[in-house]
């Protein structure tokens, strides 16, 4: 099968499990935990699921691909940092709603912020997604940035850009379980978490499509073949382009 | 600086980021928790996040490793291999010892088996495993695998055994975190998770540092010029070298 063609398949693949888990996330916080409202009740808290997996997750996974699709390797590099920094501070938005509405929510109830593992891995995860962000900015899109800065970072932004999708997807399974735990375990629940009822088994279901689309995700960005080519079929450096190139 | 320099700065680091690893779930499991047993108590319990985080994570991190150091690149391939192929057998058996360390206290307590995601998560990633180290002996190992079929593994061979490292750490993280909300939150205990007692904080911390250890490995994975080299940069493949090949 032709590369290009394998490529569409997996990226067809990965845009199934994404939405797969956009609606596992929206029925579950609809279906089983009473829908949304933002008043500081279990009903605001129930945007932080939708929106960590939407944003942190699903947009921000597809934002990681933008240079990897073979359609794009002779269009416009601005263009495309154009189009990778918008996705991204499109995840970057959802992922800080998502935090206001699980902050809202500890704070109507007075609940501590920040005391689990989950919340400190999807914190950090969330802090260094926005310096990410920053610095690819500082880095890539100011035009007066150095090239041997811009050389030396390219690498480690590629590196940590991957990291913060693993955060994402250990702080979502983290989060779903911890989830589970504090309303099923609870009297009149619609069962315990170890009876597996049927929103147990949803939710959990949810977060082994979120390794599978990850898996896709990070398939797409490591294999070399589908990495930007030049001779030597390593990745083309921004150092070796000048700033702003349209080609 | 020298490239092998570097990688023996990570590795460095990533071996002291799992030492502490090991030192914190051991302090944890016996400072903490009771120490250690082989009854079906929670003492027989405390053997499994040690077995994971030590097993799973830290010794599987390590046998992943095996191809990139620079001195080995001049050795016996066949040794290498051997190498390889123990580190995980050894790794694989600890995960078991936990598995079955985790299972007899659910057994004895009557607790059902494998209703989490957190235990769907870490069960998926052993079998993934088990799978993975029969399939690379059969691929790698035995000298009537044809060479098609090794080039044809090769890739994928690789890039699971990132991919099962990174369902280890989501595993170690919800696990982690289900353990400390379901020893704290009950009364009598040393307070509750939400006031971050010192329990909490170690094993937090813990959670931290399998995320450091995992990000050094991944780097002396992932980074190009770490990778056996050919005259072109990318990495050597088994297809181009006769089996069992001394060098």
């Amino acid at each position: 099968m032709k590369s290009s063609h394998e490529f569409y398949l997996v990226y067809t693949l990965s845009l199934l499990f994404g939405l797969t888990c956009i609606i596992i996330v929206t029925t579950w916080s609809k279906g089983y935990r009473g829908g949304f409202a933002w008043d500081g009740s279990a009903k605001m808290f129930n945007w932080h699921p939708v929106c960590m997996v939407t944003g942190l997750v699903v947009l921000y996974g597809n934002a990681t691909l933008v240079y990897r699709f073979p359609f794009t390797w002779s269009s416009s590099k601005f263009i495309l940092k154009l189009v990778h920094a918008t996705l991204n501070l499109g995840a970057l938005s959802l992922a800080i709603i998502g935090l206001v509405a699980a902050f809202g929510f500890h704070n109507k109830m007075h609940i501590p912020n920040l005391y689990s593992l989950h919340s400190w891995v999807g914190f950090a995860a969330i802090i260094l997604f926005g310096c990410q962000w920053l610095l690819g900015f500082l880095a890539f899109l100011l035009p007066c940035t150095p090239l041997w800065l811009r050389a030396a970072y390219k690498d480690l932004h590629a590196f940590f850009g991957l990291g913060i999708l693993v955060m994402a997807i250990a702080a979502s399974v983290s989060g779903i379980n911890e989830k589970l735990i504090f309303v099923l375990n609870v009297p009149n629940s619609t069962g315990p978490y170890k009876n597996l009822p049927p929103e147990a088994c949803l939710a959990n279901v949810l977060g082994l499509m979120l390794f599978c689309f990850s898996l896709t995700i990070a398939q797409m960005l490591l294999k070399h073949k589908w990495q930007r080519p030049n001779a030597c079929g390593t990745v083309i450096s921004d150092a070796t382009e000048p700033l702003l190139t349209e080609n």
